[in-house]
């Protein structure tokens, strides 16, 4: 059994990593900190975890969680993650992070966006941890900065239509929404029931700081600059962002064409799945899972593809995605302990 | 006290103008008709309404209520509202339309995207009740198509901008979130509670049929033809339509530019809200009223500009809407029993 | 027109007062106050309120209010409310509490269930202002203590069965739901979005406050001790509270005997609504709105008595009833500024 | 493998069911069945089991069914499912059926609540599916009738103090309260997402069906007769019953002497969970388990135990409980297939 800590256990994100790795067959939580809660059992902050993990939270000490974990999961804000990482990176611990420390390739895009970095010489080891664009580097890494929620359904909404060089580049917008979790479990008024609840809004609007991620991969995978307006919004629901993506195409493509160009680009992932032709994904039908529904429709009047993903804000789009870098990283089946069927309704 | 017949008054938009007329202090409510309930209390299919409305359902036969009433919302179906409406007009009758088939200037297009149409003769007297672009043509007006509730968020938020020129046609996005109660109250395995709760989708992605309604305003207001992406979703909540609208600029301009084109362009209309800048709209915020919020912002990394806009799909969308034209129509202070406050939380 | 200060008008109360004074035909709104917005405009906090009300946040200073104002509405958390209050009765203005801190009439429960009260000199001056009970005397009053939500919705059910001593006093239960908007719009880990959604609980059980006042209100209405057993829920919404409230009887009554009982009682009081026989409340029907809409059933197997009451905790249950109390104590008619029409879906 | 068939698979208790046998390792799915939906694919019903369950619906025909499997979960509306069982019966299958057709003892109890019964010799042999009370019992049997949710939620709740003979069982009162999807997938206006959100109701007090069920159980327990008051509430969200149970107490008891109680009952079930002193049930903490939690107040004021109980009425209130059934009729370990961590949030 591989030996996991969760560093940052007390959010949303580390709720979800608890529920996927309580039932992971191969896999003992050993260590859950919080600087909240030390000391307190975890099922005292989470109930519904009675008779599923038994453990206290203690302090998040790099050196102490060291000693007993090989396995490490950070689900802590940005900055503080790139804080004690490095102690379990040379305490020889394989690294999942959760927070943007470890997505960019390029310093300067992280500085310019958030915050000057703090151990930057780690950059070059880490590996963007989307799986159906770098599963075989993710297999070798020892650091994986595991990838935005927004980003995570963008990307795989677009990468084959990239890839594909089938759309105008300087015509791309994603329209992405996204349930309430994606905000966490920090208590701020505009997280209030009753601010959100019978509302819809658009936040952040041409200056969310997943932009410059999502234009990364997007550029590595188109192989030229890509620029992208992306606009967050907030749905009056838990769980799932739904992203509608658009592009211009440079020529007439069908329906039916797209969709072969998805399944061959998707070929062989196992958390990919393309909508019957005719009908849209659904953030319900994903709901606990690791899966991104996709579905495309052509807009001859206009000349546009439209690409829709839904996912899992908490699953997909943050710990199961984790889980599943942990899998490839320790050269189990993907699919392990993520086995999960979409609660619905 | 004009009298006022509401025929059609069984479903959500019958039950907002019901809400909305009762409280009109020029209105007497003399006709509520629904073939289902005839004969039947109106409070016993809304217990809400006892003690406001004190009426029982009638039959929808057009002379019997054209005898009753000088005024008619018919809040009918496509089709069958056309199917009534000349009688009434016959009869005398001013009347405000909410289904479709009034509000196209070419029969071909409503064809095209509707059914045959059974009144054509009576098109070219109707006016689309958008008192923003057509305030003195609906005073004169006896027929008035009440526009539909996502070309209403989308007309408003782009109309400035297109008057003014500022966007390659080719380039506008709309993507349009919108409550439940826009599917109406008809019994539908899609409304259920629980297909919708928890849930987000987008849905008829670039073949709604208010994609010609757009379009034909937009280009009236532009001068040339607009062809627009339209992509509405579903969102799990009663009440709301949030339109992210995108084009691209031809010049880059501010968002101040912007704030005072849409300043200059509304001024005098007391149903539209600007957003302070920084700030953008939340279907929350316009809940039962007959505002329209706009919120402004220009992504000048990619050159484009996004206005975002909400409206109460019910009130704004529909039922409100009537109620303004009718006080136009009347010529009598435009905000007549509509000086609702949004209902928060 | 009436001058009127809201002290404390920066929570979901405070908010209301606002929606319903801002469209008061007698009220002009001189002041709003809020220790933390001080110098703010009252839109910037709350943007619904955009082209309604147009005044900044002041201190809450009590001479500088009493200067502008003569009829104050304190909507501040208990305590804070008994030590501004005899500065503005000193200061000869009217108020209306909406706090605990002048509802008791014995200060001893007060101090037992509360803490040690600041102004018990006022105690025997302040009258509950629930006006199905004491219309007269709120009438002729200068400081009111305005009613719990909770309190509202059982005393308002279960009066009459008490007056018209139906009941086993020791079998009085109720079980009461509220939506989350009772919490106020405190900052707090238990009232965000994704704690309370998709969930339902019961707190405080046996143990909440507004236990004693209702006891202090069924006993005066029945002549002698009521005990009961009081059980607070939180519903997944908004607005609302739905009172289901239990008792045996003395003798078999029979339903259409109870709601001859209900209409007897509430006769001539607007804001009481008797379902129709065979029908119950449903908090949606009331909302927004100072209706309490009354259901009764007997459950002839068990011996019990069942009324089931619905309110909207923040209109009815909080500053619908204020204003409806400053109507009374002007002279002015009861449903004056209250005639709004639930909005409904 | 074990040949499981699921008849009556478009329903929300059909879809919970493939959720579960999904992933259940002794299991194969060999047939589901739907009139309405014959010869279409699972998935095109339920997109959320895409590339989960690969099977087309088949019509319920009884004869090919029980050639194919060797257990059937009947998930057919009461009266359907007494139709069909004793055929499966005789093929020598089975059953566990869902509907109430086979939870009576008493036939005339059954048919004055329900309809005249098809199937009355095989009343004998059915066993009550709930474990905590009857597992040696559903071990041996051939047909069981699963527990309705409501009676679940009130007897798992109640069960340990009517053992002890602890309350006077002229008292005791069942407030209880239901997600929505209790209702079922049929299609009916009162489920309408527009006509469930946001509001909350009592229905059917005093006359549901589930009463005679929940005073059948609680008899047995308590070895007399006991009856109760019991009202079903409907609480705007998807899934989860609180059940809020009261009784007063023959003699004072304290709250640990409570818990004391509740943990020797129910020992060595591995569902029942018993909330930490002070701590009170809640429905999301259940959410998609098998799992009932429990919290224990006193009202010493009154003399009264409050008992409050969480299910998820799709799971435990239903196809999990199903399945937790049939892992007894299999004698393999109760929990097999139903390890599943609640969703939260």
């Amino acid at each position: 059994m591989l030996k996991v800590a969760v560093v940052g256990a007390s959010g949303y994100t580390g709720l979800e990593l608890l529920r996927l790795l309580a039932r992971h067959p191969e896999v003992e939580i050993v260590a859950v900190t919080s600087r909240e809660y030390v000391g307190k059992p975890l099922t005292s902050v989470f109930p519904a975890l009675a008779q599923i993990v038994a453990i206290d939270f203690t302090a998040p000490d790099p050196e102490s969680i060291a000693s007993q974990a090989d396995f490490i999961f950070t689900a802590l804000p940005h900055k503080a993650a790139m804080g004690v990482i490095p102690a379990f990176m040379q305490a020889g611990c394989q690294v999942v992070d959760l927070s943007a420390d470890f997505r960019f390739q390029d310093q300067n895009i992280y500085e310019q966006w958030y915050q000057p970095h703090s151990a930057p010489e780690l950059l070059s080891q880490a590996v963007y941890g989307l799986p159906e664009l770098y599963r075989e580097a993710i297999r070798g890494a020892r650091l994986v900065g595991n990838p935005g929620c927004y980003p995570i359904s963008v990307i795989l909404g677009l990468a084959p239509l990239l890839k594909a060089d089938l759309l105008d580049p300087e015509t791309i917008i994603a329209d992405c929404k996204s349930g309430v979790s994606g905000a966490g479990r920090g208590v701020a008024l505009a997280s209030l029931f009753c601010e959100v609840n019978e509302g819809f809004r658009a936040y952040k609007v041409a200056e969310h700081r997943h932009t410059p991620e999502i234009e990364q991969e997007l550029s590595r995978v188109a192989g030229y600059a890509v620029r992208v307006t992306f606009t967050p919004h907030l749905v009056p629901m838990s769980r799932g962002i739904l992203a509608t993506l658009y592009g211009h195409w440079h020529h007439p493509v069908t329906e039916s064409e797209l969709y072969q160009l998805y399944r061959d680009f998707y070929q062989g992932h196992p958390f990919i799945r393309l909508c019957r032709p005719g009908s849209l994904p659904n953030t319900a039908f994903v709901k606990g899972t690791n899966f991104c529904d996709l579905g495309l429709r052509v807009d001859s009047r206009t000349g546009r593809v439209i690409a829709v993903s839904a996912i899992d804000n908490l699953t997909r789009g943050a710990s199961g995605q984790a889980v599943h870098n942990m899998n490839l990283m320790q050269g189990w089946p993907e699919t392990l302990g993520l086995e999960v069927v979409p609660l619905v309704p």
